[in-house]
């Protein structure tokens, strides 16, 4: 494998021409849009319009000449085209550890006599931590969660089981898990299914309604390039819109905000799942970057990623200097997302001696290096080019300098 | 009056250079800054910085190099100055609502045994949403919302009251409440209060620890100027610190966020009050925004506050025009907050003509007139032209045009 492949494989993808929609930093190879993604050059005009000219200029009347009022609505169905969700159940809003609250508590109020939350033991810990929030607050004859290995689940679902929560994408080790068979084998035991999307939208075909997916949630900031904490979306299947409810009922809520009725009077439909005032300059931003996908295919997308992350391993274990980094990810394409993880024993080091020398990569602990390939931005030449600055750092042994041993609060 | 005297006014303005610190709209007497408030002039370079330095050239690393991670904290802080609060019990994130439902239930949890939150009728209806919300969830053994007028309320003061929930300032009439006398009546009774300062923090000097408050909601983008949908805030008495938890946990709220540990442990202090992954770009123009408060002081608002507000009121009693607008704000300055509510039949319609003609006011369902006095950006001239172009609007009976009675969702 040489450049020459990198190029070649660059001349034939159908995607070069997207890298141009967003601004790249100078003299990086950006390995971690599955934590941050990149700006859009229509969200970085956006931002300076939404602040500038609709809040600076037109101020108040922007709710309704700029419509901000519905913009959780027609972010919404922007993102719904993304997930495979016909429209009408798909809002933005709140962050996703807000979100899954709102879904926990409408599963638990449809799912009254059962009380168990089943999750994995390695879902993102937020997922988790909502639970134990909930089991805390309602107490575990409402609330109680239970965790299991991915090979147990299976097993473990039973009609104690209320609500299965999991991640379609595994935040450490980028396996997929199979949306279609699982939601099938928890809907045969009565088991409602929240999907926690922030590793997969975007960047994974995903089919909600299809998979007959209850209830999910999702990130603003990662593949959806949306900007640093860009609001979150969650999805409620429309079969489920007559009869849910969730106790975060603010003013955005209720079918007629601004007759500033005493009584709380859900919306119809999914917007009975909005809380307070949406957080307009970033909505709007996360807005426009949403435009970056039309005219594309998310089989593409998905096409683009596994073949970067393909090419990645492949000059990983064709290096002679490479040999200490252990894939953790699925070898199988079609059983991972679209980042990789390598186990390290040094691995927070290695990373920031990458990033020292251009190649931004994340740290999980205790001890993964983990490298996102985000295919709206990436050459198959910076995978190329990453995989020698891994090699100089492996062969120079640098990283075992102290500077880059010291642990900053965030990786 | 005449402008002469609107003039002499403004020359003794001990605030008139902060004008500058805004952009004003053109052609425009902007009279909803209680709604929303104008843009600053930082608050558009650090738009600008955010999104297309910090994001756009240095990415996921600004989560350290710019400090993102602890903004919550540090804009909090900020924010604690100008209502009274000692370092370490205010955070900036979510919305008001989202707090209010981690306040009403830190709350309730302390108070085990007492079922009742006790509200004003008139209380903003996001506030009393979310108590009926809690209601529904907990059920009403552990919660009920009990609504009282505000001169029942201290008889409605009793053991079976968990959380008094009031407004520092009513959003229609203006009416500020004693909060010194109210909490200290509450906890008379064992009662924790919470203080929605939607519509006083950043234009009325608030003792938050003086008064012994409890908890406090407050909102970023009224008197704040953090534009559209900003983050909000909310307090925490230091004396409740060490007991309390809320069932919103997610892992900005954790101990160790980026441990990635399975179980939830909270963090010292108030920072166990945050959820999700804050809104970078909305918090960092607040942050920005906030910085217009440095240097002036809150009383120095609130008397120009209060110049304007009853410069405003002299002008209407003394217009011929203008009889038909009944003014249902205290008249004593002591007594109300920055904006001024008036009652006409046809509110709606003279608010829209009052806009067609560049003086922005609101309406407030059914019938009011609502008019904000941000003391930061507006001068005596500007109060003195607005009272002009109202006395054309009733004098010309305008409003009367049926253009105008066509109600927008939003005004």
């Amino acid at each position: 494998m040489s450049i020459q492949d990198a190029q070649a494989l660059d001349r034939e993808d159908s995607l070069a021409n997207t890298r141009g929609d967003f601004y790249l930093p100078q003299d990086t190879i950006y390995l971690d849009g599955n934590s941050l993604g990149c700006l859009p050059v229509r969200a970085r005009e956006r931002a300076r319009e939404v602040v500038e000219q609709q809040w600076g200029g037109d101020l108040i009347k922007s709710w309704n000449t700029h419509n901000w009022i519905d913009m959780p609505v027609t972010v919404g169905e922007k993102i719904a085209k993304l997930i495979g969700a016909a429209p009408g159940q798909t809002l933005c809003c709140d962050s996703i550890s807000v979100n899954l609250f709102k879904l926990l508590s409408a599963a638990l109020l449809l799912q009254r006599g059962r009380p168990v939350v089943l999750s994995t033991r390695n879902n993102f810990p937020t997922d988790l931590y909502m639970v134990q929030g909930m089991e805390s607050f309602l107490g575990r004859d409402r609330c109680q969660l239970q965790l299991c290995g991915y090979e147990e689940m299976e097993s473990a679902l039973n009609e104690q089981v209320a609500v299965l929560l999991l991640s379609h994408v595994d935040f450490r080790s980028g396996q997929i898990f199979d949306m279609r068979r699982i939601t099938e084998a928890a809907h045969a035991k009565g088991i409602l299914v929240i999907w926690d999307l922030a590793h997969s939208a975007g960047v994974i075909p995903i089919e909600l309604d299809a998979c007959k997916v209850d209830f999910a949630v999702g990130c603003g900031y990662k593949y959806l390039n949306g900007g640093p904490g860009a609001p979150a979306f969650l999805y409620v299947a429309q079969r489920h819109l007559a009869d849910v409810c969730q106790p975060l009922c603010g003013w955005m809520g209720h079918k007629a905000p601004f007759d500033f009725s005493q009584h709380y009077k859900p919306a119809e439909g999914v917007s009975r799942f909005l809380s307070g005032t949406p957080p307009v300059i970033s909505m709007s931003v996360l807005d426009a970057a949403l435009d970056v996908f039309e005219g594309i295919t998310l089989a593409q997308i998905r096409n683009k990623s596994l073949a970067l992350s393909s090419f990645f391993i492949r000059l990983i274990e064709q290096s002679e200097s490479l040999g200490e980094l252990s894939l953790i990810s699925p070898r199988e394409p079609a059983l991972r997302g679209s980042h990789l993880a390598y186990q390290h024993s040094a691995a927070y080091a290695v990373c920031q001696a990458l990033i020292a020398r251009g190649v931004v990569a994340d740290f999980r602990a205790p001890d993964i290096l983990r490298l996102g390939f985000s295919p709206l931005y990436l050459r198959f030449v910076d995978i190329w080019h990453s995989v020698r600055v891994m090699e100089t750092v492996f062969s120079s042994g640098i990283w075992r300098e102290a500077a880059y041993s010291e642990k900053s609060r965030v990786t």
